[in-house]
């Protein structure tokens, strides 16, 4: 019972973040960046932070939780793996979303692509993803699929799953960064530069120590063995994936 | 038996990709930003990456992995808690002169502190990484803290171990991509600028994607439940922060 509350309180501040970084990564392009638009402009670009933060980190998270909310443990899983599959394709198409807005933004302004290391870790992230989808579909609800290839592939699956999240974190990161650092260079009208931390600096640094926030509590939450769905020879070949041995 | 072959084969992988983070990280910073030297020129700065990366990651890396070393399994477990601490040690002494090299610059210079997101999450990484080897030092290496202790505090330091390579991992992606953005600006006198991909863009970039690689191969290490030190109770209340039922 212990054990529950505390999931549900971990899990309302996982709702709670995961709103604040929808509505902060909004708020920071619509107010301060100029809004938004589909028409190649500097306003083109401003979709890409909001479409990656939006799919890539708080849809994400929360599918890769659904599995462990205690609600759903009396019921048939197939409709949560429609849940946890259907929330990971919607944060897929936003981040393609994303990745179209930045391609766009910077093919209409003959900008090259992929070339910043943000672009190369974000790029693989996006790859890893689609691959690992693909690859969770095919396996996971296709009923054709042997329960053998089930097993195999899932420690694979769950581990790939929680890496993509930390990539996705990373690429974030340094993506607001390097936003930050060619928005805020501070000119002659008054503007303020990134090194004197104008509102909009505070306002996107704190999207990303929120991002961070939401990061980790969803790791917490996928880390503890207590909270786990609980399945028959579910414990076969699981992966701990930042578990070591320290003591 | 095939599980130590593989073990051998990955920390292979892990000690090269360590290697090459050093070597590539000491190579950008002597060769495209001009080498090293502590009198708050832009010398005095390329001693931060070099210091981060090699502390924060490629050594703190390799201390988290020293008990799944199998060879050690059979001897007294004292002496690999002392390296674990001594090499964690090392590396916390290391990230603190990092941190020196980049304060000393920016004063030496009148450039703010802190400002960035990638100094706040970078900060907040050290400052966490020295709160857990205080604790650590405390918990499991003091001879009169009692067992009960140890063991209640052990998932806390597995889980707080594997979350601060993450954030490491975080700080050094974006601080690379900052760091490029600011060097590679392009001028007159034939300087390319990072959009153009030249010889230091593709040699720093390489070297984010090879510190994300030996993080995941770290992770993937630590991980692996077979590959954990045999230990009585060891499965007792162990997280695994990155696993989550993907089924």
């Amino acid at each position: 019972m212990r054990g529950i509350v505390a999931f549900y309180v971990t899990y309302l501040l996982c709702l709670i973040l995961g709103i604040v970084c929808v509505v902060l990564v909004a708020h920071w392009n619509y107010t301060y960046r100029g809004g938004f638009a589909w028409d190649g402009s500097a306003k083109h670009f401003n979709w890409h932070p909001v479409f990656m933060v939006t799919g890539m980190v708080v849809l994400y998270g929360n599918a890769a939780v659904v599995y462990r909310i205690p609600l759903t443990w009396g019921h048939n899983k197939l409709p949560w793996k429609l849940l946890h599959a259907g929330l990971l394709l919607l944060s897929l198409i936003l981040s393609v979303l994303g990745l179209c807005a930045v391609f766009d933004f910077h093919n209409k302004n003959h900008t090259p692509n992929l070339y910043s290391l943000h672009s190369w870790v974000g790029i693989c992230t996006t790859a890893l993803f689609t691959a690992q989808w693909v690859m969770g579909f095919t396996v996971f609800l296709l009923p054709c699929t042997p329960m053998a290839a089930r097993a195999f592939i899932k420690p694979a699956h769950v581990w790939m799953g929680g890496i993509i999240l930390v990539l996705s974190i990373v690429s974030c990161i340094s993506g607001i960064n390097e936003k930050l650092f060619f928005a805020l260079k501070g000119n002659t009208n008054g503007t303020l530069p990134y090194s004197a931390l104008p509102p909009e600096a505070i306002t996107a640094n704190s999207l990303g120590v929120i991002i961070v926030a939401f990061g980790l509590v969803v790791l917490k939450i996928l880390s503890n063995q207590i909270w786990q769905r609980p399945e028959p020879g579910y414990d076969e070949g699981v992966y701990r994936p930042l578990a070591y041995d320290g003591s």
